[in-house]
C-alpha cells in the first residue's frame, strides 16, 4: 500500500519526465508550460489508488493515469479560450502568452496525447478502458456546452445545474477511479462503486468549489474571491438565491444581476454575499455538499477490500471537503 | 472486389446513418452540419480499397474508415477558425455559421467521435490501428502547425513545403490506406508499399491542389482562383517563383506580395500568374507533381495481390491526378 503523498509524488515525477521538447516547439512547448503549472494531480492520484486497493503493481495504471491528467489539462486550456480567461494558477494563460491559434492546436495535439497515454493501459484492458474514456471525454464536452449555454438562460434550476457539474466535474474523477480499480483486477460491482465514489466526490468538490469562490480566503484560494458573482456566473448558490428570493430581496438581487458597473464591484460582491447569507443558500450549499459527501463515502464503504487499504482514499476525499484552497 | 463507385456508396450511406441528434444539440448539431457538407470521401474510401485487395469482408473496416473521415473533418473546421475561413464547400464555416467557442468545443467532441469509431476495429488489429492513428493525428497537427509558421516566414524552402504536406496532408492518406490493409490481413510489407502509395499520392494530390487554385477552371473547382496568390500563400508555386525569379522578375514579385490593396486583387493574380508562367514554375510543379505520381504508382506495383484487384486503387489515383476540381 502506498500512501497519498507517495502516490502524488510518484505521478508528478513521472509527468515531469515527459518530453515536450519536440518539433515544431511552437506547438509543444505550450502543453510543457500547461502541465509544469501544477495542480493538484488529483485524477492521476485516484487511478493509482483504486489500482491500489485491488494490487500492489500500481506502475500498470500509470500511463492511463497521465493520459486522464493530460485530458483534464486540455479541457482547461480550451475552457480558457472559450471563457477569455487570462490567468491560470497565477500565470498566463496559453491563448494569452502566445495567442488563440496556438491554443486550438496545441490543445487538439494535447487530446491525441493523452489517447497515446490511454493507449499504453495493459493490454487485456486497453478496449474497456478506451471506451470508457472517450465516453467520458465527451461527457466532459457536453458539460461544458451546457454551462456556456447556462450562461445565457434565466431558468436555470438546481437539477439542471448538477447534471452539468455532474457532466463537466465529475464523471472524470469517476472514471479515473473505475479505470485504475480495472487494472488492478476489481470486480465490476467494486469498479462501479468506485465510480460512484467519484461521481459524489466530484459533485460535493465543485459545491466546495462554488463556496470557496465567495467565502473563501483570498490568499489561499489563489482566486480573487467573489469572481463568480462579478460575472453573474449560475453556481449552486445563485441558482437557490434567484429561486429563493422574494419582495426586497428578489428585487436587489436583480438589481446587481443587471448591474456591471467596474467602479461598484467591491460593492456588488458584498451585497450579494450577504443576499446569500440571508437567503440561507451558503447552509443550503453546505447541506448538498455533506449530502453528497455522506453518499460518497457510503460507496467506499462497501467496496469489498479491506477497511485499512481505503484509508487513503478516505483521507484524500476529506483532504478535498474539508480544503480552503 | 467492389468497384469504387459501390464503396463510395457505401461509405456515404454509412455516414449519413450516423446520429447527430443527441443533446446538448448546440455542440451536435454542428457535426452533422459539417459530415453532411459532402467532400470527395477520399479517406474512408481508401481505407475499404485497401482491406478489398485481401479481403471480401469489407464490412470490418467501415467503423475505422468512417473514424478517419470524421478526423479530416474535425481538422477542416478547427483550421477554418485558425484561417478564419468564412466558406467552405460554397457554404458558410462553423464558426461563422455559429461562433468560435462553437466551432472549438463541437470540434473537440468530433476528435472524441473518431477515436470511438477507430475503437471499434477489430479487436485483433485494436492496438496497432489505434497507435498508427495517433502518430498519424499528431503529425496532421504538426503539419497545420507548420503551414501556420510559414505564413510569417519568408525562406520557406521547397523541402520544408513537401515536409510540411507531407504531414498536413499525406500521412493520413497512407494511415488510412495501411489500417485498410491490415484489416484485410495483409502482410507488414504490402500494408508498408501501400502506406507509401498512399504518401506520395498525398504529395501529387497537394501539388495538383496548388496548381488548380491558379489554373483551375473557377465553376469547377467550386473556390475562387487565385485565392491563395491573394493571401500570399506559400505553395510550391510561389516558393519555386521566389526561389527563381531574378532581376527585374524578383523586384516585379516582390512588389506583388507586399501589395494587399484590394482594389488591384484582379491585377495581382493576373500577374503573378504570369509571372509564374514566364518562370516556369508551373511545369516545375507539374514535373513533380509526375514524378511523385510515378513514384506512387511503382510503390502500387509491388502489392502482392493481382493486377487485377489493384485496378480500383489505380483508377483512383489517376481520378485524383487528372481532376478539375
Amino acid at each position: 500500500m502506498n500512501t497519498f503523498e507517495e502516490i502524488t509524488q510518484l505521478i508528478s515525477t513521472e509527468i515531469e519526465k515527459i518530453d515536450w521538447n519536440k518539433r515544431p516547439h511552437g506547438l509543444y512547448e505550450p502543453i510543457g508550460y500547461v502541465l509544469g503549472m501544477g495542480g493538484k494531480r488529483i485524477r492521476p492520484v485516484l487511478t493509482l489508488m483504486a489500482c491500489n486497493l485491488f494490487s500492489d503493481n500500481i506502475q500498470q495504471a500509470v500511463s492511463p493515469a497521465i493520459g486522464l491528467e493530460i485530458f483534464h489539462n486540455f479541457t482547461l486550456l480550451h475552457d480558457d479560450i472559450m471563457d477569455k480567461a487570462d490567468v491560470r494558477r497565477g500565470q498566463p494563460t496559453v491563448h494569452k502568452k502566445w495567442d488563440d491559434n496556438t491554443a486550438i492546436l496545441s490543445g487538439d495535439v494535447m487530446q491525441i496525447a493523452s489517447y497515446q497515454f490511454i493507449a499504453q493501459s495493459p493490454a487485456n484492458q486497453l478496449k474497456r478502458t478506451l471506451d470508457l474514456f472517450s465516453k467520458t471525454a465527451s461527457e466532459i464536452c457536453e458539460g461544458q456546452q451546457y454551462d456556456v449555454e447556462f450562461e445565457h438562460r434565466d431558468n436555470v434550476n438546481d437539477n439542471e445545474y448538477l447534471e452539468m457539474i455532474r457532466l463537466k466535474t465529475a464523471v472524470l474523477l469517476g472514471a479515473a477511479l473505475k479505470i485504475g480499480s480495472w487494472i488492478g483486477g476489481a470486480g465490476d460491482k467494486d469498479a462501479q462503486l468506485l465510480y460512484d465514489f467519484g461521481i459524489y466526490i466530484g459533485l460535493a468538490f465543485q459545491l466546495k468549489d462554488d463556496l470557496l469562490d465567495v467565502y473563501g480566503d483570498e490568499v489561499t484560494f489563489g482566486k480573487r474571491i467573489g469572481g463568480d458573482i462579478l460575472c453573474n456566473k449560475k453556481t449552486y448558490l445563485l441558482i437557490r438565491a434567484i429561486e429563493n428570493a422574494k419582495g426586497q430581496d428578489a428585487q436587489e438581487l436583480q438589481k446587481w444581476l443587471t448591474n456591471s458597473d467596474e467602479e461598484l464591484s467591491f460593492e456588488k460582491i458584498k451585497s450579494v454575499t450577504s443576499l446569500f447569507s440571508n437567503l440561507g443558500v451558503r447552509e443550503i450549499c453546505e447541506d448538498k455538499m455533506q449530502f453528497f459527501y455522506t453518499k460518497a463515502v457510503a460507496k467506499l464503504e462497501k467496496v469489498s477490500v479491506s477497511e485499512n487499504k481505503k484509508k487513503e482514499l478516505r483521507k484524500l476525499a476529506e483532504k478535498l471537503m474539508f480544503r480552503m484552497e
